[in-house]
């Protein structure tokens, strides 16, 4: 089980961990700002996996699948799938090969988006509540337009329960389709099938990730205050912002947790950036950022704190010995690479704390099903309960707004002059 | 020619740039901190591309090619090579495909490298000064145990003239090598072989980013101030430090350009962040990242500003026209993608401006070695400028080594207790 270590226990005062309590007293009860959007409390326990997994099965027999959305609509999913099946890198695929579209208006990325899906059978899964955000919507109709076969079999839809585009579609050719219900927003959606039914496809335990989500769903609710991890998390993240440490840096050693951090942001940056206000999200993966952000962190700056995953095993690869030594490095020989970088990470943390910056840790045991969906339901609770201390509504996204309204104008979208 | 664009044309006041105008005096006439450092400046007129053409040549044959290294030896070749050759996704590849190594400690993502190497041929290059630097090392002898034939024509080095570990080995084994100069420090390093030598092998056009370099250095070092656009980022950002925006945003639109914002952040948070001062580096990709950092932006704590690279033309991808027209997306009909992304870039500057954000623009033709030469050499010499301006050594990085200090005693490397 996920275990929330703080460097200074002493940073966290009885005064903020009873304001924690106090937010989520009030989230608990449903009387918190924003209560019309608590739908995402109950999702270990009210989502089940049976009826996507039959649509996900008929998904699975195409060379590919692209998954169309963003933000909400598509980090959640993303991030689970890179933790558990993909470094970044080409050299790790299962069928069908899983693409993203629709989370930029880049020309190039989706010239070759398609150049690549010309010999290749592909489904297309479309998530967007309205069905009309640009990004999503522009790329559904680049691909409805490279390949218009067989729409019934080689879509799935993920939108409205009643209204909007994408359900006029779904119920006009028959598609298959899954519900975004209106009390679950973007953010907190990736246990709802907007995360579910991707996973599915991509072969990911959903089930695994929906029981540890339901494990620490108890956890957050149960554990008195100084037990329990989100509301720990809440109140250190607010007491380093009221000490003027204005940015958190979320801290990976592991490359594949890169679009966890990704997801994180979105959490926690839309959350809480509003009325002046929240803490502003980074990240950096180390070790390689040591090497980039590393004097920044040591020396600049005394701004920032660190949350970092704290991952206690991965698979085994040796240093190997070599007779000859020229590198000097036979002093690691036969320790696990990773015993090397959680010794990195230790030596890292003691640097930072020694300049000055807050650190707190997230333990899990291994990458997993299980774990990221402790991680998932941590991170959603403690989000809720953290913005609820700063003052500000945790489910709202007024400020989204401004750029779309200007750029609709400019674009001569109808109704928008 | 890269433009440099501000937004708001009063905020660079006189006094600054004239104090800019200062910083590059005493930088070009090799007066300034860390003036053992300044290899770098003349490289756009002393590099040349013959020698190591012939090594690339050779490298070209491999199926695969591995470039080992970390930091300044990883950073400017995987920016260059991500923003011209790879967005990023499995579906743009040339041979020899090109792959990385030695810029973590990730136990999981070596042994899916080394595996998926299991049935290639495939060539080594190590960039690394010393050669003993822990990550690059360790991945090295990984690839060496890996497959230990024929190196005399697998492995290229690129370290140290005359000294240290791969040195020593280039000599033992007559491999081929370069050379990393005294006078040139990792994070400026990217046209000196450690850059040059990478891009030779993935087939990047390098005199183009070189002639590119060259015609940057002419109009930072010959324009006035007040049309020299090194200069005015220069005084730009630390003008924005001075009001109290501490945190620089790099912008860009195009998902290919993401590694080099990442190439970017070191070049400043390892040239600025020391001294308790220094403006945190961060990046965001647009649109993408407007559904998850865009409500943080445009409505929290006011102490950020935008740096925006601005590409005027990308491949044309028109939006297609739906006689059903169920998305109401006609509007955009028959406008290339790429325009419509330019549009939500200039309706995007609009409400974070209103939202009090300083922006200043980038402004290039199209994304190519030319641009990326400009570029690359704009942001060097700009940073140059800056550092000095904030009254730091642009060029030393004292504060990487705490954590060295602490990793090389708990893993007990010899000398180090």
């Amino acid at each position: 089980m996920l275990r929330f270590e703080l460097r200074d226990t002493q940073l966290v005062s009885p005064e903020l961990l009873e304001e924690a309590d106090q937010a989520r007293q009030s989230m608990e009860s449903g009387n918190c700002a924003g209560n019309d959007f608590l739908g995402w409390m109950n999702l270990p326990e009210t989502q089940s996996t049976g009826e996507l997994a039959k649509i996900a099965e008929k998904m699975q027999n195409f060379d590919a699948v692209v998954m169309v959305g963003i933000g909400g609509s598509y980090l959640g999913f993303r991030a689970v799938f890179d933790a558990l099946l993909s470094t970044g890198n080409p050299f790790h695929r299962k069928k069908p090969e899983i693409l993203f579209a629709g989370h930029n208006l880049d020309a190039a990325y989706h010239s070759q988006l398609l150049s690549y899906l010309d010999d290749k059978s592909y489904g297309i899964v479309v998530i967007s509540k309205s069905g009309t955000t640009t990004e999503p919507a522009v790329a559904f109709r680049l691909l409805m337009n490279h390949r218009s076969d067989d729409l019934k079999n080689r879509v799935v839809v993920i939108t409205d329960e009643k209204k909007g585009t994408l359900r006029n579609l779904a119920d006009e050719l028959s598609l298959d389709s899954a519900v975004i219900a209106d009390d679950v927003g973007g953010r907190f959606s990736v246990l709802s099938p907007v995360g579910i039914l991707p996973m599915l496809i991509a072969s990911v335990n959903a089930d695994e990730i929906l029981a540890g989500a339901r494990e620490m769903a108890e956890a957050v609710r149960r554990n008195s205050p100084d037990r329990n991890p989100a509301l720990l998390y809440a109140a250190y993240r607010n007491e380093c912002y009221r000490l003027g440490k204005k940015t958190e840096l979320f801290v990976s050693y592991h490359d594949r947790m890169k679009t966890f951090a990704e997801w994180w942001k979105q959490l926690y940056g839309e959350s809480e950036g509003k009325n002046g206000k929240g803490i502003f999200p980074a990240s950096v993966q180390f070790t390689t950022d040591l090497h980039s952000m590393g004097q920044w962190i040591q020396e600049a700056e005394r701004t920032i704190f660190e949350t970092v995953l704290d991952v206690e095993h991965d698979i085994k690869v040796p240093v190997p010995h070599d007779e000859k030594d020229g590198d000097g490095l036979n002093y690691l020989a036969g320790k696990p690479l990773h015993e090397v970088n959680r010794v990195a990470m230790q030596a890292t943390q003691e640097a930072h704390h020694s300049g000055g910056v807050p650190i707190a840790n997230l333990v899990i045991d291994s990458v997993s099903e299980r774990t990221l969906g402790q991680l998932i339901y941590f991170f959603e609770y403690a989000c809720g309960v953290s913005a609820l201390m700063l003052g500000v509504n945790p489910f709202d996204q007024p400020g989204v707004e401004a750029y779309k309204k200007n750029m609709f104008r400019m674009l001569g979208k109808p109704g928008h002059s």
